[in-house]
């Protein structure tokens, strides 16, 4: 702890069950609750699988749930919950499924729409119970108040941050994630330590959160290769489902910087998923941030494993050399972005002031542009 | 993180308001949540002081808590309590009223008493709200589900574990603990630490506990003498704080071990304060288990700035310097504990099966006898 212990909000599930058949704490917590109208919002694999979440009497589902999903995607969602009017809102999926979960559990009967709530803190309450249960290893939304709902017309994230969309229950079980194919475990996995870097490293950081942002480096610096080599490995996969958590911790309070600002356009315009394009920018804004942030890259280095360093080369090399021995593929074109679109994506990134503003290096749109180009 | 990620059940209050100035927390929240008959459960010196806590319209305040409060305050408290009719309560003090405060939410038209909820989720439900405002750091009782009340015939501790004690909102603002004079300051700050040591060396420790565990030992390590030797120094003050939350987040799922079971006589049966009791054990408890919990017991000896060590007089010398150095009082026989009663005081302690039964290393009756003599 270098940092002054400044003052600070933290919001937290009250009850965060983790390990192996965690997701039993579901039912036993609906049951506790008095909870009979379940509602559960997840992507067409989790939605055939609900019945995993041991829920008694009719429960409704809404299995449509989208990657990045965007404006549509919620109206489906709400229009599902207008009819089935539920008592609990059960997000079960990853990011997006509880995103929408969180959404879909204040927007119903409030009065508000989406565009009246967009910001922080502009949800008026909550009416029913909320209960989040992760189904991948990469965003943390289960411990977080924030929601993100891609605008069609303008490939715009709009992000929602709300107390009232916290948790009641954030039932955490690695077993869920055992499925997850090798490619998706290690993007989401560096995008949980993205999550926790951008934090550490962020002009908002704190103490309170540093805590949990490097744990969260070290946690998937010692678990992730494991379970890119064997998605069965229960240890490495409760290991991640915990950094994922820590990560999530880290969004609410301080949050992400350029990391993630620089990755968005390539979801937003070139619909790649988050933890891949999270995980291919990462070395480079862990580069260019190197010597700005010097002693928490160093931690950052050697929480990976590797031989700590503040030489911008030499980071970029070790977190570089990390995601590409995971097998994440690392360039632009292979992902099909060409380079005519550079200019643009610099654009947008460099208008995300929300995350850039707290980047501890200021970035232009030039340095994005330029770190377009290194990835190409 | 070496051991293993096994199942774990983490409670939390929704919200914590950390740092200088957290106090105006309290008001916004009970405004938000629309409150209009607080009672505030406090000892007499934070009764007089509670126009801090920014309260609109009338206050109800029971100011007659009392150190290690037994079951006649618990029953004065519960008669205000039926008085006021209150709809939030608010603990403002230590442990022993913030431990009050969470039984007064509770018990008041439960139908339940005091001892049908003694043990673990014997409370039945909450009807009001419950904020917690530390002002010692020591307890961390503020972010745990527990309350402690003695047995005037037995002199025994009654332990109610219940999640409907936790608090909405714990709002730790250092700034409250500037008045605590240095002998307490001490003797709280060892306090808070023995919490994490012990919850760090239990048989029962966890890999998501030990995180807060090591953090709140390297800022006592870090902050107390600062605090001890300055009273106003707001930084020490802050650090010792987080210190105490980390302390009582090592409580709920975990738990105290020796150290605390061996102390608890000296309370009981001498009327010893909680923190003095623990200090003056401490040391003694964490050289018995070093060789058991060999890794750890290092980390500790680290943590609080000395040259880390396994070997028991080792980690004796550097821990009971590290008291002293504080000032705290180490020898029984200056705290008018008689050598005769060290008998009966290692069979009370002994027959504490709830704590010792997870010490690292198995302690007989004979062998708390030797550490009272040591200590005598």
């Amino acid at each position: 702890m270098t940092a002054q212990l400044h003052s600070i909000e933290i919001l937290r599930p009250n009850r965060i069950e983790f390990g192996s058949g965690a997701i039993a704490s579901v039912a036993r917590y609906a049951a506790e609750r008095g909870f009979v109208r379940p509602l559960v919002v997840a992507d067409a694999f989790n939605a055939a699988r609900v019945d995993r979440l041991g829920l008694a009497g009719e429960i409704a589902v809404f299995g449509e749930v989208k990657p990045e999903p965007d404006l549509p995607n919620l109206e489906a969602a709400l229009a599902r919950a207008s009819e089935a009017r539920p008592d609990v809102v059960i997000g079960f999926g990853g990011g997006s499924a509880m995103d929408l979960a969180k959404l879909v559990a204040v927007l119903p009967g409030s009065g508000q729409t989406l565009k009246d709530v967009v910001g922080p803190e502009k949800v008026l309450g909550r009416a029913v119970g909320l209960i989040q249960v992760p189904t991948t290893a990469g965003t943390g939304s289960e411990g977080g108040t924030r929601a993100l709902v891609t605008d069609p017309e303008t490939q715009n994230k709009l992000a929602v941050q709300s107390r009232f969309m916290l948790a009641d229950l954030a039932a955490v079980d690695p077993d869920l994630t055992m499925t997850v194919p090798p490619a998706v475990t290690a993007a989401t996995g560096v995008d949980a330590m993205a999550h926790c870097v951008e934090a550490f490293t962020s002009r908002k950081a704190h103490p309170i959160i540093d805590l949990y942002a490097l744990e969260g480096v070290r946690l998937v610096g010692r678990f992730l290769a494991r379970a890119v080599a064997d998605g069965s490995d229960g240890e490495a996969r409760a290991g991640l489902a915990l950094a994922s958590l820590y990560g999530g911790f880290c969004l609410g309070p301080v949050n992400t910087t350029a990391g993630h600002a620089v990755a968005y356009p390539l979801g937003a315009r070139h619909h790649i998923a988050h933890g891949l394009a999270c995980a291919l920018i990462f070395p480079h804004t862990l580069a260019f941030n190197a010597q700005a942030s010097a002693e928490k890259t160093a931690a950052v280095i050697d929480a990976l494993g590797a031989r700590p360093t503040t030489d911008p080369a030499g980071v970029f090399e070790a977190a570089y050399g990390f995601c590409e021995r995971l097998g994440v593929e690392m360039r632009l074109s292979a992902l099909g972005v060409p380079e005519s679109d550079f200019e643009t994506m610099a654009t947008e990134a460099h208008g995300i002031r929300r995350l850039l503003d707290n980047n501890p290096r200021d970035m232009s749109r030039d340095d994005i542009l330029a770190i377009y180009r290194r990835a190409a």
